[in-house]
């Protein structure tokens, strides 16, 4: 038997852990603040990958790719982006046996790179907009990992779009938005809050930073992607212009949106419990374990036959083959196994659904169903199987989502005064939206008193109701206040 | 009207560097040796790895991810493999604005980050065989760099196993062959001839490296694919070992097997023409592009929604939805340019099929059709479009591999003596299968006077046929020879 899951309710940090490593999603690796994607790990990466690509490229956007290192001088260029990055980057000064004449950086982002082609390649309206994105690795030196959420190599995908006008930058920018609000709610079931970052957490170099953020059954922050628009900050110091219908010479308006690998961090914290994983179905490639149980020769055959049956019966359902994914089966047939450490094995992996066959339910025509976010065992007869299959993968994908959206209203609360919040962020953490008077003073002193930083100034106009006038909650000025969500995040 | 391809007649490698650039398929970047894929291109790659991916797949290989940055002393472990890596390899000195302890280099391939975690993981034989892949970018300093071909950064795949004897690592090494063998003739319809590398063209660190070979249509070679028996070499280096079933500690043995966007390169040479682009229908995302002549204000209207009916009785047409991609069409409906503008533009960027929707030949009932690698107008009756679309890209992937097959054999020599070679290489370029006495002095002196390389020893007994005793094409003498494929190459 493997080794025991911290409970949650014991140290969060180390069930994280746990779970990662015991369902070999990912582990360390000897390179500090790397980590290697193990198979489990990357078959939810390649799921990730093939929804959202989709989604991104139904937009319009196109997938390429621009090299991973970029000249140093590049980064300088644009100046708030160099202040926010240069203090991270890793440097290559040696290559080929030869010290270069220009040192090299790994890109942390790819804005820079991109813009030098982008000048290349645009030359009148005609050529806008030009919607790209890229799958790809990135390297921000980090001080503080942590697996999946924190790494000093990650993957992600960056798009980076240009545009005629203003507008058309805003519009994309909030449309991307929009499809990482659908993406992380529909397809990893973690229900998430659209809003605009503070001056002082947005993307270094953005005219504005758009993000969505998540709650963690810890009742902590996660922020699950951003979406920045970039105005003409990068366009004008790469020079990417061009000629309008109106004769004229411009700078493009441009944006730029990225999700990484962080969001299977965020996943396995929303969803999973003290047993292990809790897969949403979408992102699953297996979806059903059957585990015949073979303890007595006579009745092997007949079990492992059936175990075949069942599994055709799921496959040829009409309506499994309606799932908006192919629906993976596995019969685990290894002797070697005894079914307890089969159960097990397939609950820390988070299997969303297990069929044990066993000769005593087969006699009754029935076999034993258990749902993995569940947990309860149900005794189905043979014929009806595919049926609560398929019942069961869409109610879990649905459920998972909204009992992670109660879980996050049940720990959002108005607070009002900077007493109360104090109170609150120690006792329970939480999401607070709370007043504020939009200063940068007010928004440093919450962050050095009770290390919680504005997660964003949400967009749902229901967070914005200020039934009174409103104080904001750090100075208690009454000024023009909007309300902020504080939180202490990951 | 774009600028004019160089003709394939008056230079080749001008020739490829025109339509790489011009169909947009990719771009010199600011950084040396370093590409931009465009989306063009890329499209393509995305092609390209969805297929292979299940192929791989379909062996029971799992993808993972392992970082890209390596240890300096990882490198070193393996004797051969730092000596063929070493000079190559770009060095991370500084990263989060401190000089590094210990350097890293960027993986110029996995082999030893791969091995330090296999060593970790792999207990007892129960773990093997453990049969993993990750898609990747890496890095390795070039001196004379040509777009997909050879490129400092390239992407690729590298896969990375382990087993329990000799026997079955060099089972799985030419499995593996046998994969990219047909893929590359599947699908890139690309002819290869699969066969084993001298001592001095194999891997650094391996015991026998397997490739395919191709032909360019300027008979010249291109290694499309390696797959590597590593034996036991890095599992020594890095002590990978397992508790085998007889109670002993053993070190696995080991292959590794990779293709890269080089093979976009050798796609492009192989199947490419003086008008731009030739792309197997498998290959392609925009299969068919459908023009409307709209020439006449009149007809306008009309024309465009033949264009619409054509397109979906196309996408509706059961022999299209049997083909083994999704069939994409597009209707070109821009205003601003000349019907011929699109011709050029499609046959540049290699559309397999092209359709002409015109109001006269609308009231004949019939469109006007090409074939992009034939190139001859066909008048075809409304009803009879989806038909002839489905036979066209059935008929095209397997006509451009034997196009493509007939000219590797056309140009494929049984060369006895040197005299008679060195004549050759010069005149008509080729392969040229000669007795070869295994000695490295004579694969030297080959190399050096006529630049021309042992390209491999061909696995197919047909070429193995020496009907004489056969004398060492480079010293003559009578010993026990073998062919081998002498050729230039890429």
């Amino acid at each position: 038997m493997a080794e025991k899951i911290t409970p949650r309710s014991q140290d969060f940090s180390q069930w994280y852990q746990d779970v990662v490593l015991q369902a070999k999603l990912a582990d360390y690796s000897p390179v500090k603040g790397c980590m290697v994607i193990r198979p489990n790990g990357y078959a939810i990466w390649e799921q990730i990958q093939k929804d959202l690509d989709r989604r991104i490229k139904k937009t319009g956007v196109r997938n390429a790719y621009f090299p991973m290192l970029i000249p140093e001088s590049f980064l300088k260029r644009e100046a708030q982006h160099v202040e926010g990055f240069a203090p991270e980057v890793a440097v290559v000064t040696y290559a080929g046996g030869k010290e270069l004449e220009e040192k090299l950086v790994i890109r942390p982002t790819s804005e820079t790179i991109i813009n030098s082609m982008f000048a290349k390649w645009i030359q009148s309206y005609r050529d806008l907009p030009l919607l790209i994105n890229q799958w790809a690795n990135v390297v921000r030196w980090e001080m503080r990992t942590r697996l999946f959420l924190r790494t000093t190599e990650f993957l992600w995908q960056e798009g980076h779009t240009c545009h005629a006008t203003p507008e058309e930058a805003e519009l994309e920018t909030r449309q991307m938005l929009e499809v990482y609000t659908k993406f992380a709610e529909e397809t990893l079931a973690i229900p998430v809050i659209p809003g605009r970052k503070s001056e002082n957490e947005k993307f270094a170099g953005a005219l504005s930073t758009y993000c969505i953020e998540a709650m963690m059954q810890d009742a902590k922050a996660l922020q699950a992607g951003t979406s920045h628009n970039l105005s003409s900050n990068f366009a004008k110091a790469f020079d990417t212009q061009f000629l309008d219908k109106d004769g004229k010479q411009k700078h493009v308006h441009q944006t730029s949106w990225g999700v990484s690998t962080r969001l299977i961090g965020g996943m396995i914290m929303t969803h999973s419990d003290d047993k292990g994983l809790v897969l949403p179905p979408k992102l699953a490639t297996t979806h059903v374990v059957i585990i015949p149980i073979m303890a007595k020769v006579e009745t092997k055959d007949q079990v492992l036959a059936a175990c075949e049956k069942v599994s055709q019966s799921i496959l040829d359902d009409a309506g499994i083959q309606k799932l908006p994914y192919d629906t993976g089966i596995f019969i685990d047939k290894d002797e070697q196994k005894q079914p307890g450490w089969k159960f097990f094995e397939y609950e820390l992996t988070g299997i969303p659904v297990r069929i044990e066959v066993g000769p005593r339910d087969l006699e009754k025509g029935q076999v034993v169903l258990t749902r993995r976010d569940e947990g309860k065992k149900e005794f189905i007869p043979l014929a009806d199987v595919p049926a609560r299959v398929s019942a069961i993968l869409i109610d879990m994908q649905k459920s998972l989502l909204e009992k992670a959206r109660a879980h996050r209203d049940a720990n959002t609360h108005r607070t009002e005064t900077y007493e109360e919040f104090k109170a609150q962020i120690d006792k329970v953490g939480g999401f607070h939206v709370s007043p504020w008077c939009q200063s940068r003073e007010c928004e440093a002193q919450v962050k050095e008193e009770t290390k919680a930083t504005i997660r964003c100034l949400p967009l749902d106009a229901d967070y914005q109701t200020i039934p009174e006038p409103g104080k904001c909650m750090a100075c208690g000025a009454a000024g023009p206040n909007i309300r902020a969500i504080f939180a202490r995040s990951y």
